[in-house]
């Protein structure tokens, strides 16, 4: 089964609204084994909605509208409905008593848009709207499924998933689709494709996405099956097999964060870590407190910005800043081993490096990052240079020093 | 002019990642005049991707395609650009060099996939990507304009406004839209509403919007002229009504953000500013370094988790913490009096409270964060109560404590 979306809104075309309706849809039709094909945004135009209705549903077994179901002016769905299914409004006394109830509860008058609302296509079968008074609206002929919905999120992914959901989901049978997504990092795209190897033979039919960020390069594989156990079967096969080529630049699966990875590590191993930051300012230590229990592990951090903060806090000798700059191998192994040893934790973490725009050289660009670790056993430095934009910058090279304790702690490094 | 919009990756359909390249689009054509009137999202199946193609260039003056622009097999964009526009490949010297440059500065090595990446269709003109590998293209027929970019929101972006917009926009006559971004923080957006009074009065057929989120609410308005002049004057006139009512609630406009406007007030100041993080985590101190030029007025931060850190880095006294505990007025006046005198910075602040979801209690429940500040005159601190969320509770502490800074500096706290 193939699905079509179509979100209706001046407003998303504008840009006023991110369409978040047309992902969420297309999330959970992909989870039942449903493939959302193609997804429309038109405005609040009647002749658009037409158009776009019948393209849509000479095509799809599902279509999936949201929005322009308000009592307003703009709201032109409903007129789109009865002339594109040829049929009219008929006031459903479940939905007049719904919206009184919810008016009264909001000790709002009785109106005329009130009444409307309550006013359905003869031909639909209603979708209740428990949190709002714009009701849901199914028609199906022939085995094949016309479903409008509100566009207020909140009460769209309470109906979808509540009622659109237990409806579609008994009809799909044998196609069964799986995603997983593997999440690397330290690696570009065109040299992940190369440690590959020859792509078709290690997906057999499935499908292999490769999707970058500042934060890494995230594979998401997608597989089509007859059985939920077929399509857990495969993608744990594939998965064998991508980990098998390129498994030490992988640090997670789905929505995982490095911070969630290093954390349950450092957990694990009953190790603590301290963190000197001067290019990342703050961003490292940031990601590390979002984990709820970091605590636990991570003792401090310091933004050592300044010369005199790195000699003060972290015990970094001007003498050393003097000979080799603040952006060295040497300062940033002395940030590592002087935070670890002030903070008496078992783990020392360190960056330093040129943010930019500006306070570049041709000896040390802006984009030049030195990261530093230190543990019982000593420290160590990698550089990293990185392309432009300040920001980037910053999250590369966080997510570089969150890579390397994981490298660490798994002895890869 | 009309435009439609076509963003093109499997990651769509399936929800995996939200498209806010459509909405960004969309609202920067509707800046000059353009009126987005379509947008369409298919996967990465070239038969969907011609058959859209076809379908846009036959109604709309403007056509802009983003992402499947990438150097791997599921990139399909390129390929449907050739046979949509019946030419073929060429390797573009600049595009070339610019790849070498980049991958250069990189440290990686020339592979087949760069040289790929150099290969343009012959009736494209190429439209530079400073900040990636990919470059973006046009190709213009009689009057009409249809536009590829990559499909990274960041680099998008970048080329979007960059060049996109500066080519279109002499093109476009007569009706004129403008928009304008209230920022404020601090203030809900019911309350914001009851203080604008008749808002019809004020706006004078122009549209206002709110638009809430964990930073605040932003105010958009939305004017319609004949020309530009009369557009810049009637935005003008509608945001000094709106600031004389809310004044000390706006804290910038547009895309600005707290650092940045609380930067430029330090900086005009010669002021500097030291910073002492508990349940912030360094997502404050991230935040100032966020913007160019922060070494100036920026010292140091101290992420001090640990009462120990709060102690040795901060010089709060361990009695204090038992006698009031950690999450205190009296120990975050310490925090931000301490880093203060530490830093010898002219402003101190600090942050410390239980952003959860362990550790609250019936006396200091979750959400509960006191936000502390120090200069010549003495400290200070004020209580807040956010709801749950770790996340959440961090960015809204960290937009307080520096929203606490920017009324101090104003005087109007």
């Amino acid at each position: 089964m193939n699905a079509h979306i179509i979100t209706i809104g001046d407003e998303l075309l504008i840009g006023q609204v991110i369409n978040t309706n047309q992902a969420h849809i297309g999330e959970r039709l992909g989870a039942i084994g449903i493939d959302a094909v193609e997804m429309t945004t038109v405005g609040d135009d009647i002749d658009a909605v037409l158009r776009t209705f019948e393209r849509a549903w000479k095509t799809s077994d599902v279509v999936v509208v949201t929005g322009g179901l308000g009592p307003t002016h703009d709201d032109i769905t409903r007129e789109g409905i009865c002339r594109f299914f040829q049929t009219d409004l008929v006031s459903d006394p479940d939905v007049r008593r719904h919206v009184a109830a919810l008016m009264a509860r909001r000790n709002l008058p009785w109106t005329e848009a009130a009444e409307n609302q309550a006013m359905v296509p003869r031909v639909a079968v209603v979708i209740p709207n428990p949190v709002g008074t714009a009701p849901g609206l199914r028609i199906s002929r022939e085995g094949r499924h016309f479903f409008v919905l509100p566009g207020v999120p909140y009460e769209m992914t309470g109906m979808f998933n509540g009622s659109v959901v237990p409806f579609l989901s008994p009809l799909v049978q044998g196609a069964v689709i799986r995603h997983r997504t593997l999440r690397t990092t330290g690696i570009p795209e065109s040299f992940l494709a190369q440690h590959l190897g020859d792509i078709d033979t290690l997906l057999e039919g499935a499908k292999l996405a490769f999707l970058p960020s500042a934060a890494g390069v995230r594979m998401r594989i997608t597989v089509h099956a007859d059985s939920p156990a077929d399509a857990d079967r495969a993608v744990n096969e594939i998965e064998a097999r991508i980990r098998s080529k390129v498994s030490k630049y992988i640090f997670g699966v789905e929505d995982e964060e490095l911070e969630d990875v290093v954390g349950r590590m450092l957990s694990v191993r009953k190790l603590t870590i301290a963190v000197a930051e001067s290019c990342t300012g703050g961003l490292i230590a940031h990601r590390i407190t979002n984990v709820s229990g970091a605590s636990a592990y991570f003792e401090r951090g310091v933004v050592a910005y300044s010369n005199a903060s790195k000699t003060e806090l972290l015990g970094v000798p001007p003498d050393l800043i003097a000979a080799h700059g603040a952006v060295s191998k040497e300062v940033v192994e002395a940030m590592a081993l002087g935070v670890r040893q002030m903070a008496r934790a078992d783990i020392g973490l360190a960056t330093t490096g040129i943010a930019g725009p500006t306070g570049g050289s041709a000896e040390k660009p802006v984009g030049l990052v030195w990261i530093g670790f230190a543990d019982a056993s000593g420290s160590l430095a990698l550089r990293f240079t990185y392309g432009e934009g300040r920001t980037r910058i910053k999250e590369r090279a966080a997510q570089s020093a969150l890579d390397l304790v994981r490298r660490r702690l798994m002895e890869i490094l």
